[in-house]
């Protein structure tokens, strides 16, 4: 995370995580989601905030969620159907259903595919919002496989030489297991920067950094800036001009799109009037291709000679992937969850309003 | 292909793709490669010169290989076995195959694989430079299959906040059949540049932009600059810096060693005294997961509406991947492929060499 994304002590109250998740069920269950769903749909929010991804915890995406159920948007029952399966893939249609409920259904349905032929790959079509999406390639990590997961989003992304938003943050996470180093991953927009963060930055007042978004013509906004009032009229691809690699960025934000959106035969992210995300994940078994032993010794290895490459000047040195993450986690999970003073109370309110009892202080 | 790296009409001589398809065959022979690999091998090496691609051309890779197989580097005839096989997936050990032999078996192998559970997954540990990515990802495409090809290679990026090259430039290769339209063919280093681009830049006399390149302590050049002399010290991974997402390329870098080297059993591109290239293909059966008529259509339209974005000022449109490389395949499928005149001087001095009859004029 940028050091400017930080919450200070100042304005945080710290809560339980156990407690941030029993009220973030109890406020799912009240807007129709049944108890294990919603049990799971607390736990990918909630591992959000535990990893310092604030942008994908409760404060940025619950009352969304929350809001699209309500309104219909969100089917909180779906009827999630088989669309084409063999014993390697699936094909499924989400109904609407909400993305932090049916994509971990999803990747367990790779996981056991996986642990017959190796590896599973379901698609999820007609899907809504899926939160962080490495909480779903993090979830092969404990049946020592690597997993993988993409989904598509509303039309943020100009893509390089356009004027408008084509494609969304189309977002890729990987996970792979180590042995005595934590695991490794990774969960990246295609964006120079993730949407949210633009949010954050209005939010706090921050400034918006030079190569994250275009002007109103689509010219690439090269110097930092302060965030404009609403949104930003479009993100740059990863790479933020052609001449450093935006034409990459955004070629892997079309690869999320037709590996999610098209195989799925959901649609893809193009168009506003379309209010659907699409999803991807698959799961690789390590055995299947390799002695485990030796591929987590040989990610140990990897990892600890990356983080033992010599620093380049005004830096402590490099960063594995998901390893800061892993870090917070800890730390989280000991300390409890710094949220800001505004959520703290957009929480009290919200308690009342649904009846849901108020455990966080 | 950036501007300033296109051949001009002064320096170039036009010459038959089938001329030189045979004699690149004819060079592959000489020194102990089986006809029907080296037809393969001279096939992946003038796709790229068809497709534009000169930096994985006969120009730049041809020597290459030919001194590496001479020098026992390259084995000609590798003993290629199965090290672990499932009916979706396989590791290969390549007993230092040359990548643009063994790469192609490893996608039919993927590619019948999908043909029976609509996914096949192929790594390949312990081989060498397999050439154009994108070669053998577009062999998924006559099958109406999506397409995979990452692969290896010794250290050229230096991770974000990094003094030293610790990752390969790992090239992301991905096929995508369409219907009326051209098939999307994204393949890219995820360094900001492709390696070869700098040691064209040498050749040529060109500048190297900004964000492509570290300075001998690891801090990022952001202005253009005359390539020195010999190679830059490192390359930067797409997104140049932090700021603008360097932590994304740098971190796809790792997927492409996870994904072919570690999980192929292989190794990582990381040490200068592993001389392997490790290399991971899969193949997508569209008709296992949807209609294919249906997701034809659906290319088609995604396609087309990227093509249809407004420009932002000062360019034609946005280019849809691997268009541009369609069309020049075409044109030079018709007319020729220009070749440098020290190109064409070397194939006359490498016919006398290895006594292959010089058809190129």
């Amino acid at each position: 995370m940028l050091e400017q994304f930080k919450i200070t002590a100042d304005d945080a109250v710290t809560v339980d995580p156990t407690a941030l998740a029993q009220t973030t069920q109890g406020f799912f269950e009240r807007v129709g989601i049944p108890a294990p769903d919603a049990r799971v749909a607390a736990d990918v929010l909630v591992r959000a905030d535990l990893r310092g991804v604030d942008t994908h915890g409760v404060s940025n995406m619950l009352r969304v969620y929350l809001s699209d159920l309500k309104s219909g948007v969100i089917n909180p029952t779906p009827k999630v159907s088989v669309v084409r399966e063999t014993p390697a893939i699936a094909n499924l249609h989400s109904d609407n259903g909400l993305g932090v409920v049916v994509t971990p259904k999803a990747m367990n349905m790779a996981i056991e595919k996986a642990k017959d032929v190796g590896v599973g790959m379901v698609t999820v079509g007609h899907g809504r919002h899926l939160g962080m999406a490495s909480y779903h390639a993090m979830m092969a990590l404990e049946h020592d496989m690597i997993g993988l997961c993409v989904t598509t989003a509303g039309p943020r992304m100009a893509p390089t030489f356009g004027a408008v938003p084509r494609l969304g943050t189309n977002p890729i996470a990987i996970a792979a297991p180590a042995g005595t180093e934590p695991p490794f991953v990774l969960d990246i927009a295609t964006t120079a920067v993730a949407g949210n963060k633009i949010t954050i930055a209005q939010r706090l007042g921050t400034k918006i950094l030079g190569g994250w978004a275009a002007d109103e013509r689509g010219v690439p906004i090269m110097e930092a800036m302060d965030p404009p009032e609403h949104d930003v009229p479009a993100l740059l691809p990863l790479g933020s001009v052609r001449e450093m690699g935006s034409h990459k960025g955004y070629g892997l934000a079309c690869v999320v799109d037709i590996l999610s959106g098209i195989l799925s035969g959901g649609g893809y992210g193009m168009f506003p009037g379309r209010p659907y995300n699409h999803h991807m994940v698959s799961a690789y078994r390590v055995d299947a291709f390799t002695d485990l032993d030796g591929f987590k010794a040989m990610m140990d290895e990897f990892l600890q000679t990356l983080k033992e490459t010599p620093p380049s000047p005004g830096h402590d040195g490099v960063v594995v992937p998901g390893h800061p993450e892993w870090d917070t986690e800890q730390e989280r999970r000991a300390n409890g969850i710094p949220l800001h003073a505004e959520v703290v109370q957009w929480f009290r309110d919200t308690c009342r309003e649904l009846d849901v009892p108020y455990i966080l202080e």
